[in-house]
């Protein structure tokens, strides 16, 4: 017989060992980052509850969102660090609610690598921005000696306009709202893994890197104003982002394992390498919180759609458990959700 | 007796080695990274005239510049890393004559960067924001492994709004346009070498690192339509911008030798190491080319503001040998001002 666990009596991690110098972890998306970020932000003054800010601009609200890319390799099934800078912050500013209008684009270079190489994953950003109908309105190139980088990061600015009828952010859930995934989970981060090490599954699955913001408008064209939170569960995976968004509006989140669906290829990697596929990041995949009148309008919506077809109802936010993320296992136990404390893998994105 | 050479018969340099390989002298805003822009420029389909653009946002024109700084040292006098991805961003996004408005911020960190310069140097961003009047809007944070970059590397994104009477780029120069200087050339690429290398030139100088925006809105505001161009002289220098500009617009650029404020340090350290003055790299200073009718009233401005206290018309644009920028010396010859080929001070910025 097992002993049963409340699992809302369980204790949070020990406070972290203080640590001086920066670790990788502190780039996972996790725990150790949020801390940093919790530590920095107060000087910056910024809010870190949403991955895009809102701007006012004259008469208009700019969305901006900015993200850097180190992922390695710079080639994988699906797609490449150049396809992958263009979804990342595409994606970003489509989950306030809003449609991508340009990228900015800086390329940080290590002497030696091949110019065939960076004219290659230019024509891939080239190509990923128009699929995603945004334009690449300015850039910036540095070249740093060798051993100075890792062949070439790219940090990608992407600018657009709210949606009229979008009224979502972060920290907007509400109890009784669905929750909503997208699709699959897993690819990316196991598409980057294998391929870097060579474990075999990367002949069986690509990364579902890909820009959502079609699948956004297509949900708020639906849901309006009762699309309440959008989000890409990138690094941290689902866990890290349904922890963050219900930190943010200090909800609880419900969402049952039976629901979520795990591409065999990543469960199988994952039961192999010790990993919980809620923590392995995603790049082609959206969670969303809706209110309950519109939930089943904005599912249909997404399910019209090729990034959407297998959208579903994964749980719902709760008044219960403020902060904290549960999940119903086929047994009907319950286990707390946490998010990493640090690094899963490393340069993922 | 010398043999008296016409500069514009000098044959240029000759075609380029074929390199299949990033060089470091490709990141020297110099001719071979102009060759190199102009390879991956169509992929992407963007301009190189200007280092920001302009970007229709609903009912705005948004000015937008992005720019990775990777300078090492990561402190030198006057300014840090830190400091100098807010001026020089804020500044591209000033010589398009706007006001800037936000800055998003994207840290790429070495694991090992200790803490407490990472949090010195978040604190030296926020100061250089404020005193531009611009807010850091948004960020993100990539941790390397040891040996993947070098410490810490910062890629800032500006937006703003254009002046209402502004309408200057930099394909706008005009025969007949004064050049005008608003201060001493040279101070931040040799303050960053000699840091660098411990040359002792550091004791007597440091960066002219600083926001220009000010020093824009006065300019507009004396000579409206009339300022044709801004252009900052960061890598290349003041030879480098001045060519961009002579070619953007097709005309060609006379400067005075003697009216280019070149401070004792910076000359002996030019001397010194061979370096020509002209090619290096400012951070703090900026050149534009005002139509006739309003270059005094501009000059006059520019006086009025600590930045602009120095400011002096060095030149004319000319009709003649159009895409070069001669230089008539104190003896009443006149030599070609061309751009570096290659890198003469990597990483200043």
């Amino acid at each position: 017989m097992t002993s049963v666990v409340d699992p809302l009596a369980a204790t949070c991690p020990a406070p972290l060992t203080e640590t001086t110098h920066v670790l990788l972890g502190h780039g996972s998306g996790g725990r150790l980052m949020a801390e940093l970020l919790a530590d920095l932000g107060p000087i910056l003054g910024t809010a870190t509850d949403d991955d895009a800010a809102v701007v006012a601009m004259g008469r208009e609200e700019v969305v901006v969102s900015t993200d850097s890319f180190v992922v390695t390799p710079r080639f994988f099934p699906g797609g490449d660090i150049g396809s992958l800078a263009v979804h990342g912050t595409v994606n970003d500013v489509a989950m306030m609610g809003a449609r991508p209008v340009a990228l900015s684009l800086a390329y940080i270079i290590e002497e030696g690598l091949p110019i065939d190489e960076l004219r290659r994953l230019t024509a891939s950003v080239a190509k990923a921005a128009a699929e995603a109908g945004v334009r690449v309105v300015t850039g910036d190139t540095k070249v740093v000696g060798r051993g100075a980088a890792d062949g070439l990061y790219i940090t990608t600015t992407g600018f657009g306009l709210r949606l009229p009828q979008a009224d979502c952010c972060g920290a907007n859930g509400e109890p009784g709202d669905a929750v909503l995934l997208s699709g699959p989970i897993g690819l990316h981060g196991i598409t980057i893994l294998s391929t870097r090490e060579g474990l075999g599954f990367e002949t069986e699955i690509a990364t579902d890197s890909r820009s959502l913001h079609r699948l956004v408008a297509a949900m708020i064209l639906a849901g309006g104003s009762g699309v309440h939170v959008l989000r890409d569960p990138t690094r941290g995976g689902l866990a890290g982002a349904l922890n963050e968004l219900a930190a943010a509006a200090q909800v609880g989140v419900e969402i049952d394992e039976i629901a979520i669906p795990v591409p065999g290829p990543v469960a199988a990697a994952c039961e192999m390498l010790g990993l919980d596929p809620l923590h392995v990041a995603n790049e082609g995949c959206l969670v969303a919180f809706a209110a309950p009148d519109v939930a089943g309008d904005v599912l249909a919506a997404m399910r019209t759609l090729p990034e959407g077809q297998q959208a579903r109802r994964i749980g719902t936010v709760t008044a219960e458990h403020p902060g904290r993320v549960l999940m119903k296992t086929p047994l009907g136990s319950a286990r707390i959700v946490d998010m990493l404390v640090g690094e899963q893998l490393p340069r993922i994105c």
